[in-house]
């Protein structure tokens, strides 16, 4: 079972380093501790288990260091910055790992720039030595590029020509949309395995600085400075730690203190619940901050993160996730008050940041997303995205009974600060930006809302009453675990980013969908595909239809 | 081989009917007509031969019926309007073909809406009879849809319940981009396999009017010449007649008057030279009209239409398209100038649109795209449209010979006009919306340039000189041709379209691509895959792993 919690002094690849108010991260691999011994990490290249540590380091600075204003990416290694994904692991992984470690490495590198635009952390890559594939990719995520000119270094996207894949994680989309590259020159960039070396690499807009070796670490300080120098982040501000996460694992599923995961294999569904705060809650940001990372929603947030990564990593076959709430809707929307009133701290805008990108972990998941909203259940504020980003809910109707009814309601957090990739609101996305509903949804914040106004709202799908209930659930999941797989994946992947696009959805639309079929085909995984003989002396044998 | 030349008179499935101002588009499909015997076009199911006369069919609307303002689509079957493409042909096909065959359908259903957009042309679904996948997909590219409400006809996508595949002709974008209909309702709509009748259908947003049986043709009668009434296409015009393309095929490739195609399949390579205007031109639209449809615009656009939908449908392992242009830079522009002083004349318009419709298809061309700007050629305006669609352009400079140097020139028709899929033009793609160098563009209208001019304002990618120009042109074709086709079509589907998409862009992008993977997985086309099973009273076998 893969996991994905660690700490700084777990690390195998990186090392974490605070002078404030810089922050480095080197990444030094060391070669023998991939995930999995069939491989050796050569080159400073990555595997999963290289980015878990990436992901819990970015969460650290984010939390545990406010002192950080911006961070630098640099290598520990001579001359050799990071040669991207480790190319045997890929050859020898299946297609749903592929796919799903090349998800995370873009939630975690689409995660610097939620944080660049977001936290006022910024990033600087500080390429010391040659950079290809991932590596490169990795780069191309952080604000700014600085780029060793010792005559020999290169930049490279090798994928096309030497694997017959794509550079998939984010940089296709990303040298043309976030650094206006000339689609021409990409295109050349993009099919010469030897890449270009630092003077053409910053003509071309692959870089913003080059220095010479000498002056190479002072340029990488004094731009780390002026970066930091454009932050908002606070002086003088004392972190929050990130505790391990509590969490036993037992064969029914994942129990949290705020989150439980029922997993069901032979029908191949999982439920998650997601507990609403209990008890007392601090109002004030002293309160929150003596709370720590115990706060209901920071507590909340990382257990729901950890346990939608286990599931996707672990549990594939699981094709459809219920979600469900449990606790106060008055409690959720009380939460949410003194979220939005302390927005502007850094601790809450860290937070509701992480909130954000765990949301956005569900969007993408590919998993079939039903949410019921049933009695006892608090599907307010925070927790009703859970219901927006569901394919479909299911909310109980009892006209006959008010108190028991189920409610959701709206808070102002719907409305802001939990974009979906594609920087509209869950609730923009699902009215297609259409003005009226979203207008009177907005006039119904802070209402409990049972069925008949939800549904007339426009925000739940399906309101069965108590007769029907069971037997619509049962049979809703049950169709929805007979359909292919795909078929599935696909469509939610398509109807759930309707209208404008981002960079991000680019990626995980655009990019992904033509890298997942890239992955799938012989010429790339095939006997005698390029990304299997790769390595082998061997030269890669192609069909050379063009489809 | 597959040809794309047909006229009324020779269709087997559409039948045309003009009764100014509404055409009638009747779809009455002959299942023993398909392309290929081995499957019958049941329940008005169609193939590609069924889109090719459709696609004849507009054009024929668009220029030999200027009276006509709005187009209604129907069907001539009882109570069946269309089963979408048939079932057994994209069992039975190549994922090369199958993913080929819905290209083209896309450009078709895409040419309807821009159409609808650019030329004043309306089009009306009349649904009066159940309508599934491929047709509702149909009756989406239309501006409004009728559907009967007859207490059965059903529309319907039943791809993913079914067949394990997408409705990924549009279906799955233009729910949501187009007609705005939550997405969670989409998502029941396509896992239900019987669909939804019209009243619901209409609550829905799936149609926009339903009718009893009794009134419905009279309510689409009034809603066709409503439509009519808001057109802009002209009282009175007299038709252009589009006459059989003059056509050369022969084991060389295939040649036209002013397009001519070298296939070399050794090399996997095609050289299509596009001929700019030969002799006097007319100038005014009098004497335009007098020319016809011999008129060069459109006389080169037909042949070049031609001669990419040959080129993609029959020779899919000719992988590379080398671009060139044979004529006189001043006639091009001397023709760029007439065509846009006239841009607001039906014909004219028309000839523009067809224009922009088939430089799309070279975009959406799963073919690397070399031009080659060397001695004698007329790269300008409408012609440079084809070195700015190509991936990559090289530029003979002959710095010492002025005279002989090849020059390219812009004309306002590069700024407008000529709008890709993503509605932007080539120029503004380019350089990612840049103002700086897109305003620097405009500056240079009707200049010839030479090499180091259009390399310094980015025009073209790499100006060999004479004494390297050979080597580097044909190392350059040779290095394409060796790298993994999967690979290279997906990195130019990425690169083409940077930055922001459009309805259309999301359909070639994000749902495009995720057919195509759909295509490629056993649990659609796998011995036991749905589409593979469909029809055989088997049950598909999935593999439930989710990627």
């Amino acid at each position: 079972m893969i996991t994905f919690d660690t700490s700084p002094e777990k690390y195998n690849h990186w090392k974490l380093t605070i002078a404030p108010p810089v922050a480095t991260l080197t990444l030094d691999i060391q070669e023998d501790k991939g995930l999995f011994p069939t491989y050796k990490l050569k080159l400073n290249s990555y595997d999963l288990g290289v980015d878990i540590e990436l992901n819990d380091a970015l969460n650290r600075i984010r939390f545990e260091h406010p002192e950080v204003k911006s961070v630098v990416v640099t290598s520990g290694k001579p001359r050799m910055f990071c040669s991207g994904a480790n190319i045997y692991m890929l050859g020898q992984s299946t297609h749903a790992w592929k796919v799903n470690f090349c998800k995370f490495t873009n939630e975690t590198r689409n995660g610097i720039e939620d944080s660049s635009r977001n936290s006022g952390l910024k990033f600087l890559a500080a390429l010391n030595g040659a950079t290809a594939g991932g590596g490169y990719e990795m780069a191309l995520a952080c604000d700014e590029i600085a780029m060793i000119d010792d005559r020999s270094s290169a930049v490279s996207l090798p994928e096309v020509p030497l694997l017959g894949v794509l550079p998939g994680t984010g940089g296709l989309t990303r040298l043309v949309d976030k650094r206006k590259m000339r689609r021409d020159l990409a295109d050349v960039f993009c099919t010469t395995s030897e890449g270009v070396r630092a003077d053409r690499a910053k003509e071309w807009r692959l870089v913003d600085h080059v220095a010479k070796p000498q002056a190479f670490t002072e340029m990488v300080q004094a731009r780390a400075m002026e970066m930091a120098s454009q932050s908002d982040r606070p002086e003088g501000a004392k972190g929050v730690a990130l505790t391990p996460l509590k969490r036993i694992l037992d064969d029914k599923g994942y129990h949290y203190n705020n989150v439980d995961v029922q997993i069901d294999r032979t029908a191949r569904n999982a439920t998650i619940t997601v507990k609403g705060p209990q008890g007392a809650q601090p109002s004030t940001i002293e309160a929150i901050l003596a709370q720590g990372d115990q706060w209901w929603p920071l507590a909340m947030a990382r257990e729901l993160d950890d346990a939608v990564l286990l599931l996707r990593t672990n549990d594939a076959e699981v094709g459809t996730w219920v979600l469900k709430t449990e606790g106060s809707v008055d409690a959720v929307l009380a939460s949410d008050k003194v979220l939005a009133a302390n927005a502007g701290h850094w601790f809450v805008r860290e937070t509701l940041g992480f909130i954000r990108r765990t949301f956005s972990r569900i969007d993408v998941a590919s998993r079939s997303l039903i949410a019921l909203i049933d009695a006892g259940s608090c599907f307010a504020g925070t927790l009703a995205e859970l219901a927006l980003a569901a394919d479909r809910s299911y909310m109980l109707a009892l006209p006959d009974d008010a108190a028991k009814a189920p409610k959701i309601a709206l808070s102002s957090l719907n409305f802001g600060h939990y974009e979906m990739a594609n920087h509209r609101t869950r609730i923009a996305t699902r009215f297609c930006d259409e003005e009226t509903p979203i207008e009177r949804c907005k006039s119904a914040i802070g209402e409990p809302l049972d069925a008949d106004a939800a549904s007339e709202l426009g925000l739940v799908t399906i309101t069965p009453d108590d007769l029907d209930w069971d037997d619509e659930i049962r049979l809703a999941i049950e169709e929805r675990a007979s359909q292919s797989p795909d078929a599935l994946t696909a469509m939610e992947a398509s109807l759930r980013f309707a209208g404008s696009e981002t960079m991000e959805t680019r990626i995980f639309g655009r990019l992904t969908a033509w890298q997942n079929w890239v992955f799938n085909r012989p010429n790339a995984v095939g006997e005698q595909g390029a990304l299997k003989v790769y390595g082998t002396g061997s030269k890669a044998k192609f069909n050379w239809e063009r489809v």
